[in-house]
């Protein structure tokens, strides 16, 4: 599959610190950093922009806030084509936090918003394009809207200046004839925009999901290495690398930071198919009742945590 | 996704066993048939049929042989609705060591076989049909062969009187549109003929290419409980059950095994998405070279791997 407006945009530090508080060494930002620009990734999105109130130091690592020095640390001053990129959750950022887009490492904010947020995404996206970055809006848990409040969001993201708007599968719920409507719905409501794609594997079904987005016009693809990420996790970047047809892409600096990165860190973090996670994304649920469930001391009693999900009904 | 013609067979045992010699417990098989007839699966693979001359059983266990003996210390009667297959492959069986079928345990004989042997496929298929079972033939490795001697095989299978063929992807290097492409080409060669998939997940595809397998009308879903398998596994049963919308499926005797057996499996058997099996996938391989390595002492390093499957150049 090769389409030269397709860009993949790597989160494996931004997604995959959800589950460490992005408590990540150096030494592994950098990597990933390093086999992202000889990977040819596009985009590598380091962390959150968050501001200071929202979150305590003591908490959580320095990619919740993607500060310049914490950048210029990794990335230096980032001669490569690799461009970076942070996410801004509605309502955990101040405006004023985030510097004018000449002063910053930083080229790209995407705005994570829930339907209901939409206004307030578009006025902060707008703030940042006026600030100069690359912009995206991530439209999140679409799979629980009703058709009218998705319907109505779109046309105001149609109307807005952001270029580019993601659909977001955030509870891993969905499967290829679901993706395929929505993107039909993307497309005629908010004609002209580029689309993104943003996975979870809850059911395997992110990298195939993915593909799905992509045969449908999608050109904005995230993924994490060996698929890290919240819960289930992501679309693998190496797999997707290695089905782009596109010759910038190799794999090989990918898969030298899972055997020296990802691996190690699967002792400690519980990424990936585990059926806690696999269930609530049958449900169409969010992950949290299945991130405190893998937390707790029951984690493999799965039989458990399935009738706690469905007061003894059947699935 | 519900349509009632839709069979699940679950070859977790015959499948899995790939991966250890069919050295399993007798607790293990029975709380994998146990848990197939309270989850409402269709048929259980318990094993394969193989000839006493082909195999020793200093180093393969009973599945490999499926004597009536073994079958019924595990099923008794099978006084259920499950029904058991068990596997045959081309030149590993003489004809008579199978039972006639009214003296048998099992319902339903697959063959498994290369397209070269479609000839012998199909007078071995015909042979079962003929002493009673239920049978297909498996078609395996089609990813490789090309469009010519494809479709022969598949024009002689149409005039055969096997009712039921599978579209087998043995390398687990496909993905929805070549799924979608040979189902087509599967359905125009054979009209008439219930059509079966077989998919491996060496790029988290199986439960995806089984999905497309259903929405293009394929009836018969191989699965296996947690994608055990031969290298990277299959398509996982409770996914698979989940999805589809039928009532008598249920998860729950299925995460009971899963907990009580497939997990602390995984601490001696390392089925699932590694990345040698995924490189084999991406690259149309065999997985038989990325087994050997898992099997070897430098198995986490998947750059090495790469280099050797690629000779150097790029995936």
């Amino acid at each position: 599959m090769f389409r030269k407006e397709i860009k993949v945009l790597d989160c494996t530090v931004r997604d995959g610190g959800l589950m460490n508080n992005w408590q990540f060494t150096d030494d592994f930002v950098k990597d990933v950093y390093n086999a992202c620009v000889a990977s040819g990734v596009d985009y590598m999105e380091i962390g959150y922009k968050s501001s200071e109130k929202a979150f305590s130091r003591d908490e959580v690592g320095a990619w919740k806030f993607c500060e310049e020095k914490d950048l210029r640390r990794i990335v230096g001053d980032n001669n490569t084509s690799l461009k970076l990129a942070a996410m801004a959750d509605i309502g955990r950022i101040e405006p004023e936090d985030i510097l004018p887009a000449e002063d910053s490492l930083l080229d790209m904010i995407r705005v994570a918003a829930y339907v209901h947020q939409t206004d307030k995404a578009i006025w902060l996206a707008e703030h940042c394009l006026d600030k100069g970055y690359e912009v995206t809006i991530n439209l999140m848990a679409v799979s629980t809207v009703i058709e009218r409040d998705l319907e109505e969001a779109l046309i105001d993201l149609s109307k807005s200046r952001v270029p580019t708007i993601y659909l977001v599968d955030s509870f891993g719920s969905m499967y290829c004839e679901q993706i395929e409507d929505l993107v039909d719905k993307y497309q005629k409501f908010m004609p002209g925009k580029t689309l993104g794609v943003h996975m979870h594997n809850n059911m395997q079904l992110a990298f195939s999901n993915t593909i799905t987005g992509i045969i449908k016009g999608c050109n904005m693809l995230d993924s994490t290495f060996l698929g890290i990420g919240r819960g289930a996790g992501n679309c693998p970047t190496e797999v997707l690398l290695s089905f782009l047809k596109n010759p910038k892409f190799k794999i090989k600096p990918i898969l030298k930071v899972i055997q020296e990165h990802l691996i190690p860190m699967q002792k400690d973090i519980d990424w990936g198919y585990f059926m806690p996670y696999m269930i609530t994304g049958a449900l169409n649920q969010h992950p949290r009742s299945a991130l405190k469930w893998m937390a707790g001391d029951k984690k493999d009693n799965y039989v458990a945590f399935y009738e706690q999900m469905t007061d003894k009904n059947d699935l």
